[in-house]
């Protein structure tokens, strides 16, 4: 039932002014830690989304510790004044723009490590530390924090939208990396979820509730997250191949064999090309699995022979290894580029991304539907994927004041969605919904799910001032 | 700060009748599947708790498909009564029990396994399939489902209590192998949730906000859950220890290291003298560890390797190996069956389980704080533990009429709980809340927390009939 869904072309916009009185106390509250600036102002309302042109925050509120961000809430509840959580900007779906108005409360300079326990595996941390400054901080430890969405984002919005990326096919995502929070409520209270243990059955799991609300049921301001000891042995590989299809199925083959593979990106041709542009690279510009191995040396050599055998009936070719720290960081530091890269191909371009996940049988035939649409488009794109877990971007490349790209784009990221969502996939596997995707959630939970939702959504912000008109339509 | 909480010694009882409409009502739907004789009802208001003298349900209904489910709770819920649901009756926290009447729903009739895609690693199941159902189905595929509480519960019940047990420490729990549910609403609506993509970021996690709610927010009707490829290679070790510190500290080195061991069970002395005498073994009657390693053939001798060094360092003997599937059966089957063989060792008595998870590092400390107060008071008990996550129980046998047992059974408890929880950890880390935990849960999570599960509570079932009297007080 291939039935196009509606896609979100500009987002709605319901501005309702914030009443000066509400500007008057948290500037009585808060003195030089608001700005209205513009440009403050400008720099908080926007994201990586395509949309433009939505009016800013009313204002920003630069929060310093978990009483600020609660006074600014309580502040806001008391004025009806909507509050938008902000930690480096990087989400991709609309999540940060004001579209009810309001204000930005900006926790990047809640940015400490609050504790570290080594022999627990744990870290607890402010909202506004990013992963690589936490796995700095852990690294003479011989710890690391796997979640790596390619960003370097905020743990707050990790946990604020579920985030994963290349590491989550071995250590999962943030819904199961995330222990414990403190969280500031829509009343301004502060309450605690989870606990420091590896598992619970306490009662209903808020913590989980809370990871992916896209700060729509509270605010984060602690985060205590899982460690894992820094594999003894690690080794990335590449591995070319005639077609994304042959890509696609070796990866298929490798998760039904149960390879416990650390990391399993897809690239396909062209956006090779634009990593060797971008990143000074000499890969061959054909379909790539970018992948790597963590374990004891032994195990990693098995692994990776295992996965070679696959790729190799898969037609797969130029395996080559990188096992020097510093080869391996160019390589992943490419991959990472790589939405970078792809953007810069087409100056002036913004992207839109799709993001849906499906169950790993049938990636071959959703990725190759996906191109295929993509090339009759005719719209400049690119393909990566997290295929270890059936997750994969289509990036289309869009005039940002081009109406017709855009509704072009969106019809595909819609089609794309529905044809996921028919073979029991998500629409988002990694982003979230924001603005972008709210038709998508409703379509794939359809009425009853939705309405729970919802009726969480209004018992835990009976006010609605929590990043409202995201999510949920 | 341990003060000594306050325990239930025993539940609140509020039962309000029936109002005999209803019953006709449900009679008129359901016929010869509903019962209302003594012994079915007698038999459906127990569980596995320590908890007597409760009286039963008002009537038994007998679902056999989603719909029975979802007529039988929207009559309920015309008529105001309590629904039950009711799987195998092993919970072991008087999550059973109609503290406030009304009636049980036996889904034990819904024990169709829906479907497998061996490809995705993935099955649905309804409700009453129970573990090891599952695992005759898909054993000839090569592939298991791993999550083993020991008694042979029912997929619906494991879900409802947010269910681990010994592999947990390399598989996860429920919480992380449930991927999508069906569920009926406190109104009779049939929802679904989650979907066969191994990760989502689409809206909030009803999945898991569902996993643990122990009957109080929906009933199940069909749960997917991940499967995993038998592993190549299957090695089980006994070891025995001069000492439960030992064998403890022993488990917190292999954690730290990373090993990634699948089962690692603690067993006290007195626990393998009971096993030992219940299913004629020969174990050496001291503490021991029972681990299990899963994996390519290499490295399961690489992850055995490095076990005996480090049980080697703490004084471990006897290492012994059993590599047949019939040796490794004996022995988990002996495991399995410590709860029973120690039960039985004081005839008439019932057992008072705890359940409290710390942080590893805490893990000797909370067990050895446990074990002396236990000794000092001189009741029979047995210690077993999933100590890979940090879980232990202690199981006080008491003399169900000895109220003074009882009391100090439970204030041992209540002491152990408050520990746990000053230290970082949960007072329950597998079988839930049920009756027995609900002043636990208060202090674990805080009253705002608290106010926080009894909002959605109220949002999810207004009329409060779904399993009411449990979890939240």
């Amino acid at each position: 039932m291939n039935v196009a869904l509606t896609p979100t072309l500009l987002p709605h916009i319901d501005v309702q002014p914030t009443p000066p009185e509400a500007l008057v106390a948290l500037q009585a509250r808060f003195g030089a830690q608001l700005s209205t600036a513009w440009a403050v102002r400008e720099q908080h309302g926007r994201d990586e989304s395509a949309f433009t042109h939505v009016p800013p925050p009313a204002a920003v509120v630069f929060a310093e510790s978990t009483q600020d961000v609660a006074d600014a809430v309580r502040i806001a509840a008391q004025w009806r004044v909507p509050v938008i959580p902000f930690g480096v900007g990087s989400s991709l779906e609309g999540q940060l723009l004001a579209v009810r108005g309001g204000i930005s409360l900006d926790v990047s300079r809640m940015n400490q490590v609050l504790a570290v326990h080594a022999d627990d595996l744990t870290a607890t941390v402010q909202p506004g530390v990013t992963r690589k400054q936490l796995n700095e901080a852990i690294k003479h430890l011989g710890l690391f924090f796997p979640i790596d969405p390619g960003a370097d984002a905020s743990i707050g919005g990790m946990t604020a939208t579920r985030a994963s990326g290349t590491n989550a096919v071995r250590y999962g995502t943030m819904r199961d990396n995330v222990l414990a929070l403190e969280v500031v409520t829509a009343r301004g209270d502060v309450i605690r979820t989870g606990t420091r243990a590896r598992k619970s059955s306490a009662g209903y799991d808020l913590t989980r509730l809370f990871v992916g609300s896209e700060g729509t049921l509270g605010i984060f301001t602690a985060i205590t997250v899982r460690l894992y000891p820094l594999p003894e042995a690690v080794s990335a590989a590449v591995c070319s191949f005639p077609s994304v299809d042959a890509a696609v199925r070796t990866t298929m083959a490798i998760i039904q064999m149960g390879v416990p593979i650390a990391r399993c990106e897809l690239l396909d041709a062209r956006t090779v090309r634009a990593v060797n542009a971008h990143s000074k690279l000499g890969l061959r510009e054909a379909p790539m699995l970018l992948m790597e191995f963590h374990g004891s040396p032994a195990s990693v050599r098995e692994q990776a022979e295992t996965v070679q055998a696959l790729a190799h009936e898969h037609g797969g070719q130029d395996f080559g290894w990188a096992t020097t720290p510093e080869e391996r960081t160019r390589l992943w530091t490419a991959r990472h580029n790589a939405y970078f890269a792809a953007v810069q191909s087409r100056p002036g371009c913004r992207c839109i991304t799709t993001d849906a996940c499906v169950p790993i049988s049938q990636l071959a035939e959703q990725v190759g539907a996906a191109v295929a649409e993509a090339d009759a488009a005719g719209l400049p794109y690119f393909l990566v994927g997290h295929v270890g877990d059936g997750n994969f971007h289509m990036g289309y490349l869009i005039d940002p004041d081009d109406d017709a790209e855009r509704a072009r784009a969106e019809a595909l990221n819609a089609a794309l969605v529905q044809r996921a969502i028919d073979c029991g996939g998500t629409c988002t596997g990694e982003h979230g919904v924001g603005l972008h995707k709210m038709a998508f959630l409703h379509a794939e939970v359809g009425d009853g799910a939705l309405a729970l939702m919802r009726a969480i959504k209004a018992a835990l912000d009976p006010l609605g001032i929590l990043n409202p008109g995201k999510v949920l339509a």
